[in-house]
């Protein structure tokens, strides 16, 4: 059943603004409808799924394919019965569930996210997209609202394992990644078949290009940008690339107490000069690129003997991957006269498993922008430095992703937060947005 | 039986000048004798010891109190005893011969050093010294030479694992000491016993300030001053002092990706700026300091995760305390800049097994000059930056130290090397030295 709905509450601030959502059934009409999740449904679900999910120590470890794992995406499923989305599980272990739209030859609108977390991970990572989904359903379901597009609601299986169930969604999860060992201890493949995928029929969990008309997720921003400029709604351009290397200083290991400071060959001081030369190199250069040295190994890694060799991890990421190759030759140029200054020799190994930046959509940028303009929240364009599964959905459909803010920054660890107010912000501006694209 | 010996090989350069040492029974004619040592006889044996001790993969391991150690220890004693030596084993392990001198009121001449080697070692470390001390008596024996002084020849155990036969010679082997675990698997009470020794009676292996005229080691540089200034002989000015600092730099663990680089705490970007500064600072001053960051850990490391903590390891060393405590206050201030420019915290905590300089007599270094020159070779004083056996007996006797070249400055691995001349170089000083010694 078709509802027009007009603003109720004026309290919100912007509303009277030009640039706001059409409403339902009337794409002419530029006002918001009166449509609001309930925030407090969320948060409450937010408590209950973490109960799911412990280690020995009590630490958050709802890890994909974990115990765990199944225990809260069976509450789930339960949730999205109740809620008549009649949810099925793909052979990628994808839970799946459906809503009629007025148009069944329209393509569905789908969003969501995921459910599994990192070891000791926090209570908001994933799980905000998946329950703000299911509001959006119940909050259509309770006020009889039908779509003109299907809609669809997505949890993607074992998103912090390497975003796998969105791989096999578009086709891109091999044999070889099927047979790689995941956190659960669980090879891939049965570690999807634990949760109720098939991995010998991992091929029939595919969608093709133009499968979807749109895929939204929102999620926490896991960075501080949000917070730290007092913003509400971070409307995602795009996921970045990320380039990892490997990179080897060899020098040689000797006696530090007999090997006088000018007849050294001392890798880790060669490494140490050029931890600090990636952050001159990325700070240089205007943008929002990062780059971090996260690892190292010293050998043999004692007091007393001079560094031989080290082994450090340099990461670069940004929007670009033309800046990400610049940046790399740049450190590359440095690394080459620190070698030489310190009689070492630097070499770089590109980890084989780089990821392309993937950009989001123009038009769903633009509703997602609208939608919280509309909410009178104030929102940024800004890049995910994070990878999400929305990166892979990206290959097949038109993709946009919200983003509301971390306190602190801070992720994958039980500090992990985000204020109620900030996750119903969020979960309004994923209804309105799916509502807008439901009417363009 | 007495003897005069004088110059018979007059190819040696340097034999007619003017500083030479004393001829035996003549203590006022300054022309030195003409005993030479036998260098094919000390090179031959530095092979066949070199066949004790060998771990599974072939590799050097006659490490303290293991089986290696035990056999190459029986084959020197062996040897002892065929020069008339009468070999003991002290209550911590040290095995010592003596040999009678003309004047059995006079406290003995002792020399030596150690047969035990670190895993993966080399043929030349404590093993050179051993093999000059007996060679010294051999040639006595040989041109029946009786000297004033008794002699004493003594092999330290354990010295690779922290000096610890001359600790128990100069009382410092404690209880806590004799329950450490040592490389071999045994605690070192157990691995005294296991060579002879009596972790029981340990005071019974005490000598006290007096007991000895004088000490003298014969050793391998482990360095490349030697070889790189194209000398043949070290005279030992002292064993450095060494002060183990372990430095924490804690800053705060964030997504590589989702944390932009202003609002980052990088404690391993911290720790990489303060590794520079220590070399900065070391060579910021005159002298032959050292200062070393010869072991770091990222944590949690990985490419993804701006490091939040950051452990590592700073080595200084000097013969004097006060520049190695003026070094560390220098390094501080620098990493007090750092903390602060980084948004890090950086603490240091000094290790408790910190060594004191130990200087050698300055008559002895006297000695040994002159017999080198003499010997017509080319001498330096210099400081050893390695600890040995020699730095716990300064503590109750006159010492001294010789060193000869190690090619490429290598030592405590398989490619350590000192060149037979250099060898038979170090042995003549040695012998040289002890009969000056004796009639002075």
């Amino acid at each position: 059943m078709k509802r027009r709905t007009f603003i109720k509450n004026t309290s919100l601030t912007g509303l009277g603004m030009a640039a706001i959502g059409p409403v339902l059934g009337n794409p002419k009409v530029l006002l918001p409808n009166d449509l609001r999740v309930n925030g407090k449904r969320i948060e409450s679900r937010i408590f209950e799924l973490a109960k799911f999910g412990r280690d020995e120590n009590g630490r958050g470890y709802r890890v994909g394919y974990t115990q765990g794992d199944i225990e809260g995406r069976a509450w789930f499923m339960d949730l999205m019965k109740n809620a008549g989305l009649n949810p099925s599980i793909d052979a990628g272990g994808n839970i799946i569930g459906k809503r009629n739209g007025k148009n069944p030859t329209l393509k569905p609108i789908a969003f969501g996210s995921h459910l599994d977390m990192v070891p000791d991970g926090g209570n908001y990572d994933g799980t905000l997209g998946c329950l703000s989904a299911l509001e959006v359903i119940e909050i259509l379901n309770e006020n009889k609202i039908e779509t003109t597009h299907p809609l669809e609601v997505i949890v993607f299986a074992n998103e912090e394992g390497g975003l796998i169930g969105s791989k096999a969604m578009v086709g891109k999860l091999t044999k070889e990644g099927l047979e790689q060992i995941s956190q659960s201890g669980l090879v891939m493949g049965e570690g999807i078949r634990a949760i109720g995928g098939n991995p010998e029929k991992i091929a029939s969990a595919e969608r093709k290009k133009g499968d979807l008309h749109a895929w939204l997720e929102l999620h926490i921003e896991q960075g501080g940008i949000l917070e730290s400029e007092n913003l509400q709604i971070g409307v995602v351009e795009g996921i970045v690339g990320i380039l990892d290397c490997e990179i080897t200083v060899e020098g040689f290991a000797n006696h530090a107490g007999t090997t006088p400071m000018k007849l050294r060959k001392d890798a880790l001081l060669a490494a140490s000069k050029l931890t600090v030369s990636v952050n001159e190199v990325i700070n240089s250069f205007p943008g929002t690129q990062v780059g971090t040295v996260g690892k190292i190994e010293a050998f043999p890694g004692a007091y007393n003997v001079v560094p031989g060799k080290v082994m450090m991890g340099l990461e670069i990421r940004d929007l670009s991957f033309e800046k990400i190759e610049m940046l790399l030759t740049e450190i590359q140029k440095r690394a080459h006269a620190i070698a030489e200054e310190t009689k070492t020799s630097i070499t770089f190994r590109r980890e084989p498993s780089f990821n392309l930046p993937a950009l989001t959509d123009a038009s769903v940028q633009q509703k997602i922008q609208e939608s919280a303009v509309a909410l009178g929240l104030k929102a940024k364009h800004m890049q995910s430095g994070a990878g999400h599964d929305t990166q892979q959905i990206s290959l097949i459909a038109p993709v946009g992703m919200i983003f509301v803010p971390s306190v602190g920054g801070i992720s994958h660890s039980p500090n992990e937060f985000t204020k109620a107010e900030d996750m119903t912000n969020g979960a309004n501006v994923l209804l309105q947005s799916i509502l807008s694209i439901d009417q363009s």
